[in-house]
């Protein structure tokens, strides 16, 4: 039987990540990553691969990475755990025993039950698995009519995408506007203007009911009764975390049902660890189970894990989940951290929100300058920042990174007043305008109003 | 006489933000603002007056900002106060009652008293006056020959603007490389090598020792005897604060010739205050005064004085300068935060650094793709992040303001290895890779083997 000091299950983000961190911090244990992939895609590349990638070998994170950090690979498939023996069956009959286990399996596409036609052909989810996508690439060569089921931000994405190789494409959402459960509705209706201002249709508000053809895929049926043809569909319609594994040897599970973990992201057994999206989170404002999945949460999981494998740390710990996503559409970009309002509406905190709109360089009148909206969501009682969303230029991503970190901080609006920013006329709106010192102000003048 | 319940003394980026934030925080007292200048320019707009836009004019605040607000706007210059009787007098002879008063009165720029040849035609130094400003743009339309005198961030955008319109231009600078009072050696040579690059000649580690000419200026010799031709000098030698209004009324000035103020940004009166580029600084992390003048530090400072001219607040108080800065030269851009490596030896305080090179997006192989590399200056003890250093695309001005925000929050580097943030592929480093994080790492990486 093979032995290793640490194995961890899982090739992707987390995976990665933890025998990364954990080799780093203990350079004389040896490490085993076992994982199904021959080779691993950047999880967040993936709808790129379809418009500005032209390829999905151009999309891999090198396997060097592991190799010169003295890490081992293994391909194979994670069968079940012997817990009590610290043993790990693979599918090709062999076994791996281990000190320390770390679980990074991942999430896989939901495909709803009860929707009629998901087998038909030229109907895909996206899973991160290099020949699928390879697949889809390839039999969406002579497609003309594409809809993607689900307008979150993969489905949003991989749309824009296609539809820049000339495809006619319709996104069919649910919700009443597409990203909405990340924005709230006047960030989610910019997207969804800009979106269809590129050539993307936008049907929101509505079902599927079921997908239609024969064989092969020539149409969706939606909630309404309306029938639109379609000659592929694309499923972006949530993930659901992989946890068979966890549940054959009898771990515990949450209530939402990914694999449960302490702030040091182990599980009940002392020995075994999850990270990434088969491992539970926190919401870190509410404390509530949040079923948020994104390569850089995974990542900050799975680094935490890894630096507490032998030894826990009382300061490396993660104190909960904080949702920071950004997207881009052409030159435009688009960000939320934290709660939106409608969400700590809902989880009934007392919130007070403020906006501005500026530039992104200054002044305006530069060649390179593009609006930027700020929202910030606070707490009314305290005026700490719970959340905050952004419209704007390709600084969009820091920026909310930036709120990112007030957040996780605890700044207040009253500190985001006299906080200190840099600022330079390409780069960043004015001193004058910030506009997310302009929001924090707002919320301020909100507070007092009150 | 006139009377006005706040009069703010100067138009800027300090006098503008006093005005607004004491408006906005007291709405029913009146607010004057004096200033000499017609049109205010914006100040960092300024070297890019001279290349990327076309005219000074494009480069204007508008005074409708003020106005809306409730603002009074007067055309002239503070020539003393009657602090006894709380009195302005104005050079075209009238006089301004106030209650309290903001002194933001800015710098001028920094011409040695030993330096011959200054006073000759075609030497020019950069003020914010936009009448001269054009008397700039005007003369250099024939000149061929630019010699920048100072390598600071003034002279390094002016150099490179006037180099895009097609002039011969020479950084003259007396430290080892240009922008070395900002960045550490590694960062300023990359500067340096791209403004050489795109055609800006550098000769730095050598002085000037006086300009040349014949009531206009033809050359400039150096201090090591070499002579090099010139049609026209920029000096960008630094800023003084312009502090005659507040010297000749007894005012208290600090050790580097500042208006004195308290974290309220208060002087010895409680009824004055000061801000921007006249008033003193204290060093965030060393407490010892400072020097530094960036627009933004001046909008946070009159922010804080706007917000507590009738009623202290003890949490909208300044905790002391943080300089944080950027800029760009074409597609790269240039940042820092806090306290340099230099800096933090000169200081004497037991610095621990560390630095990482990824990508600005995710794959490396997108179109959009910029080399980022980030450089962490920690303290030795506590592993508190004290100062950062970028060098990457577009994203860099929020990316430093990132680091701000950690320093200003007092993050540890053991805090940045669980930190969240927020990837995408198009806008910022992968989640695996992500440059603060990993720089976060490598300063954690020598902190235990030191």
């Amino acid at each position: 039987m093979e032995k290793t000091d640490v194995l961890v299950v899982g090739g992707s983000a987390a995976g990665i990540i933890a025998a990364l961190t954990g080799k780093s911090s203990y350079p004389d244990k040896s490490f085993l990553l076992l994982r199904q992939e021959k080779q691993v895609m950047v999880p967040c590349g993936i709808p790129y691969i379809f418009g500005s990638l032209d390829s999905s070998d151009k999309n891999v994170i090198p396997d060097a990475v592991l190799k010169n950090a003295g890490v081992d690979i293994k391909i194979g498939e994670a069968d079940s755990l012997d817990i009590p023996n610290k043993v790990c069956h693979v599918s090709d009959g062999s076994e791996i025993g281990f000190e320390k286990l770390v679980l990074a399996v991942g999430s896989t596409p939901t495909v709803p039950k009860w929707l009629k036609g998901a087998e038909l052909k030229n109907v895909f989810t996206i899973p991160k698995s290099k020949e699928y996508i390879d697949g889809i690439l390839d039999a969406l060569k002579d497609v003309k009519k594409i809809i993607t089921i689900g307008g979150g931000f993969i489905g949003v994405e991989m749309s824009d995408e296609i539809n820049k190789r000339g495809k006619d494409v319709t996104i069919v959402e649910i919700l009443p506007h597409i990203l909405g459960l990340v924005f709230d509705d006047e960030i989610a209706i910019s997207v969804e203007d800009l979106l269809k201002s590129r050539g993307v249709k936008v049907v929101s508000g509505v079902g599927v009911k079921e997908i239609l053809g024969d064989g092969k895929v020539n149409g969706v049926l939606l909630s309404n009764g309306e029938k639109l043809e379609a000659d592929a569909v694309i499923l972006s319609m949530g993930y659901r975390p992989n946890v068979s594994i966890a549940e054959k040897a009898g771990m515990k599970l949450n209530e939402l049902g990914f694999i449960d973990v302490d702030r040091y992201m182990r599980t009940e057994n002392k020995d075994i660890f999850a990270a990434g999206d088969c491992a539970a989170k926190r919401d870190f404002v509410v404390g509530k189970p949040t079923g948020v999945m994104l390569a850089s949460i995974a990542c900050a999981e799975a680094r935490t894990a890894g630096m507490n494998l032998y030894k826990l740390s009382s300061v490396k710990s993660f104190s909960g989940t904080i949702a920071i996503f950004a997207t881009a559409l052409g030159d435009l970009a688009f960000g939320a951290a934290g709660l939106t309002e409608n969400q700590a509406a809902k989880e009934g905190l007392d919130i007070i929100t403020g906006a501005f709109t500026g530039v992104d360089s200054h002044p305006g009148t530069l060649p390179s300058a593009h609006k930027q909206t700020i929202k910030l969501i606070a707490a009314q009682e305290s005026g700490v920042i719970l959340g905050g969303e952004v419209i704007g230029g390709p600084s969009t991503g820091e920026l909310i990174n930036l709120i990112g970190f007030a957040i996780q901080n605890r700044m207040t609006v009253n500190s985001m007043l006299t906080a200190q920013v840099g600022t330079h006329p390409l780069l960043t709106g004015s001193p004058i305008f910030y506009p997310l010192i302009k929001a924090a102000e707002a919320v301020c003048c909100g507070l007092k109003h009150s």
